[in-house]
């Protein structure tokens, strides 16, 4: 059997997200089954790196699949490409070794999330930012961010279910390596890279940033939030639409 | 009466173009006329810089209308983008002199139209790209695109309609001020200004530089096709999705 790795790039606008659903919700990996349903004539089973939400983008998730077939992977691109919906776009194909795994061999990933910050509310990238039309102190944004890097445990930062106790540190712990925030015109992009992610926490972070950098919060509470270890001390969550997952490193 | 210009910014993508159509199409005009009735009980005509197609985007659309109201412009701003769905921003008002007229007065107007140039399609861009998969000569653009600055009868470049002898030379002759084409990562930008457009001539434009820049026409061809003053010799019109009006200057 061979075992084929799919870069893919798709626009979580009008998709349930990434994890297969009911019949009638449009998923990422439903979509790129039926694809290979199609393809193959029979039912393969892909893993991916991990779930993304609904509304959530990609320019670099990753799976993978087990096929037992000569075709070249350019081929099973082109294949894919043509049997799904242009929200969904395989970028490339890679035969990999039989024990790859694109969520348990992951290194690391790189979420962008997208704030635009100005007053009108953006009509043309409506669904790929966070509109905030309040002003923000990107100096605060930046100092708050850096009680974040490291390794650390970020049960405040897991979504509500994970951390009702149900989750031990070891399971909320993960290692920050970069946090690099920038500013060009109205467009604050924060790029977040770790060894894993828990459930919503790049929204998680983004949140409580945010309100630290309208004033919300004072300065330092972002570490006391991280300190507390529980999801209850935290603010709000950044809505899904700003959010897109684009690398996975191997 | 008060003359208010508003700057207006609009996705395209699920809009009717610009202009008022049957009941039923949802259009530009026909979103913010809607509005300006719900705030102030009555009719308000408005008048466009220009129509845009189907699918064609804004960042700086232009038009003016005629109230009779103490609403200050901020409040106006507020009332509009309260009443229209999110695809349609007003970006701003302003109180202009009675006999200003947003198409009339214009006195040159800037689109840009993006290419996405890559080997996969476009799944998050999808809607505001034209996607070419074919290698792109950037230098045989920008040497073929010279030949239309300037004051020119583009006559060759109107829409098929406009060129069946229904036009005099005068009224097909525009100049065009500056033509910059750029190229970051994939993305080509090719931004026209003039004193203004003949219809679809920003995308027969693009459609014949394309031609050239991938090598199905030869180079030097461009100005042949603008010499011709006939759009029976010029190539085909790039998709609506990649074109977005940037700015009109008064």
């Amino acid at each position: 059997m061979r075992n084929i790795k799919i870069t893919i790039e798709y626009n979580g606008t009008d998709l349930s997200g990434w994890q297969l659903q009911k019949p009638g919700k449009r998923t990422v990996q439903g979509e790129i089954e039926q694809a290979l349903k199609i393809i193959f004539k029979k039912h393969i089973r892909i893993n991916g790196s991990g779930r993304t939400d609904a509304g959530v983008h990609a320019t670099g998730q990753v799976a993978n699949f087990k096929i037992d077939s000569p075709m070249t992977t350019a081929e099973i691109v082109r294949a894919l490409n043509g049997n799904i919906k242009d929200n969904i776009t395989i970028l490339s194909a890679a035969d990999v070794p039989e024990n790859f795994h694109s969520q348990y061999s992951a290194k690391q990933k790189t979420y962008r999330y997208t704030i635009m910050n100005r007053a009108a509310r953006p009509a043309l990238e409506k669904d790929f930012v966070w509109y905030v039309p309040y002003k923000i102190n990107l100096a605060v944004l930046k100092e708050e961010a850096k009680s974040l890097i490291g390794k650390h445990n970020f049960a405040s930062f897991a979504a509500t279910d994970a951390s009702k106790g149900k989750l031990t540190a070891k399971e909320t712990t993960r290692t920050v390596y970069e946090l690099i925030i920038r500013k060009k015109g109205a467009v604050i992009t924060i790029d977040i890279t770790a060894n894993g992610f828990l459930y919503k926490m790049v929204r998680n972070i983004v949140g409580a940033l945010l309100d630290a950098g309208t004033g919300q919060i004072a300065p330092g509470t972002v570490k006391k939030i991280l300190k507390a270890k529980s999801r209850a001390a935290a603010p709000g969550t950044a809505p899904a639409k700003g959010l897109r997952l684009i690398k996975v490193e191997y």
